[in-house]
């Protein structure tokens, strides 16, 4: 099949590229670890002319060779790339915003090959307290198809997002730092230190932490309850390869209490890595939330919809 | 005057070690880095005996002096000393338990000179989730004179404790992780990449920090909460100068949004740095809490009370 679009979700820390056929479908993909803080440094040539920027080095590594085979591909990307940090800017969408409108607001950046990528801005929501979005918003709109008129869509992560969808619209999301604090936490706070690895998911102590974080205890905030992961060391009550397990599903309660009333009536969908989602959606189960499902291959799915919806490829193969 | 009494605060990262005269007041202080965890490695000579265990080597740098002069002098320690990984274990005493009677539990460690080392005990809580505590309860004891016989003693920290005393009995206490959570995420998060150190206290700043922990926002909890850091960075609503004292105010707010609701009608102390109380007391103080003190010396005067209940020196010069 002939490619149609290559789709680049380019994070902080990785660099997922897609080569899509005909309806979306995936050719090829293939995952390097240049996110935007972990570019390339060597100089190279590319298309004839001596390179040393961090992302067209990293671009050309994730598919110079298929804009080589077919140089007229058109590329979209989203995610952390069009940050302030990234290839270049591409300007907040403020919120509540139509998710398939921002096909239309796609912010172009030409490489040196003379090749234009694509990119996809981010969403800003400023009622209350900012908060913003860069990647997420093309999950979203990735899962959105034959779901119903409101859905909360949850994608866990070192930022985990929570996003209200009404008619397609994102109307509201809140942000929970919960996989950074677990990970900064483990690594170089004094609850590390007793902890040990396991290879086995240790259910017990992580359901433990869910319901301690959901406990009258819990009610003190995630800064009080942090300390049993230490305390229940010193007593015995969970042992070094538990103390992980029970960590994360303390933090994750608390992250899942601190959604609105309003969720456990929304029928909700769980987008990212599948391990990942698996704890949370436990962790929903144990809090009482009915209606959890997990959703597969929302980029490359939203990234290729933005794509028909700004004119880069057709929507289905032409006859 | 003659000295009467060795006294040592000796802690994770730091030693204090006291001379007290008659009546406990402090003749001379002294301030060592051995904490428990940064004891000094290089052997030496102590009393005629070839020695390489650090605490031997820390206790002798804060006092050998002062025993040389003063062999007889009796010693008496709190802190992490006391811990699995101190010098010798204290056993935890179980709350509710009367402070003043911690006097009658010290545990004592022979020195290579021969000279009894008593280690006062650290308290244990177990009716809910367990909490320990090592040093405050000493603290606790050395401002409780003069108080009435309900208080909630404040003490900020890497872990701050907040303790429930009533007539002089320690009946309940919660442990937060603000100090360290703050510590840990400024240096290791994404939050400390756009912050920067500032000499001047950004008064602002912190009390906006305060002020969204206890708001609608604030009751998503920290973990939530804690984006804010930076996306308020993002719209330029926070400078990098007001970065670490938003983020100290908000965490500080988390912990007092945290405290039981008994606590708004009782009488509040806070021992510490003065710094870092002084802090607690404008975020207190924001929080609607009306009775709030400082007081100094906890530590030498908490000691200077175990030593003399545990009959190691006289209340007053004897005649």
């Amino acid at each position: 099949m002939q490619a149609q679009l290559i789709a680049l979700d380019w994070g902080t820390s990785s660099l997922r590229a897609y080569k899509l056929g005909p309806a979306g479908v995936v050719l090829e993909q293939r995952s390097l670890a240049s996110g935007i803080m972990h570019l390339p440094t060597e100089p190279r040539d590319i298309a004839g002319v001596r390179c040393s920027n961090g992302f067209e080095l990293a671009f050309d590594a994730a598919c110079g060779d298929w804009l080589d085979a077919q140089p007229s591909l058109p590329v979209i990307a989203c995610g952390m790339v069009g940050s302030a940090q990234g290839w270049s800017e591409a300007a907040y969408r403020t919120a509540p915003v139509d998710v398939a409108s921002l096909g239309q607001a796609l912010h172009p950046v030409r490489s040196v090959r003379g090749v234009q990528v694509h990119i996809v801005p981010g969403v800003i929501e400023q009622a209350g307290l900012p908060n913003v979005m860069r990647g997420e918003e093309t999950q979203v709109l990735g899962v959105l198809q034959g779901l119903g008129a409101q859905v909360l869509i949850g994608l866990p992560g070192s930022h985990s997002k929570w996003v209200e969808v009404v008619d397609g619209c994102i109307t509201h999301f809140d942000t929970f730092m919960t996989g950074e604090v677990f990970a900064v936490l483990s690594k170089h706070s004094i609850l590390g230190r007793t902890q040990q690895q396991s290879d086995l998911f240790q259910a017990e102590a992580f359901d433990r932490g869910v319901h301690v974080a959901l406990s009258k205890d819990g009610q003190r905030g995630v800064l009080s309850t942090l300390f049993s992961a230490r305390t229940l060391g010193l007593t015995a009550e969970l042992s070094p390869e538990q103390q992980p397990d029970y960590l994360s599903g303390l933090l994750i309660g608390h992250e899942l209490a601190g959604l609105p009333a309003r969720a456990r009536k929304t029928p909700i969908i769980l987008v990212g890595a599948v391990p990942l989602c698996t704890r949370y959606q436990r962790a929903l189960a144990l809090c009482g939330f009915a209606h959890v499902s997990l959703a597969q291959e929302a980029t490359e799915r939203g990234l290729w919809q933005l794509a028909v919806a700004a004119g880069l490829t057709q929507p289905v193969l032409e006859a």
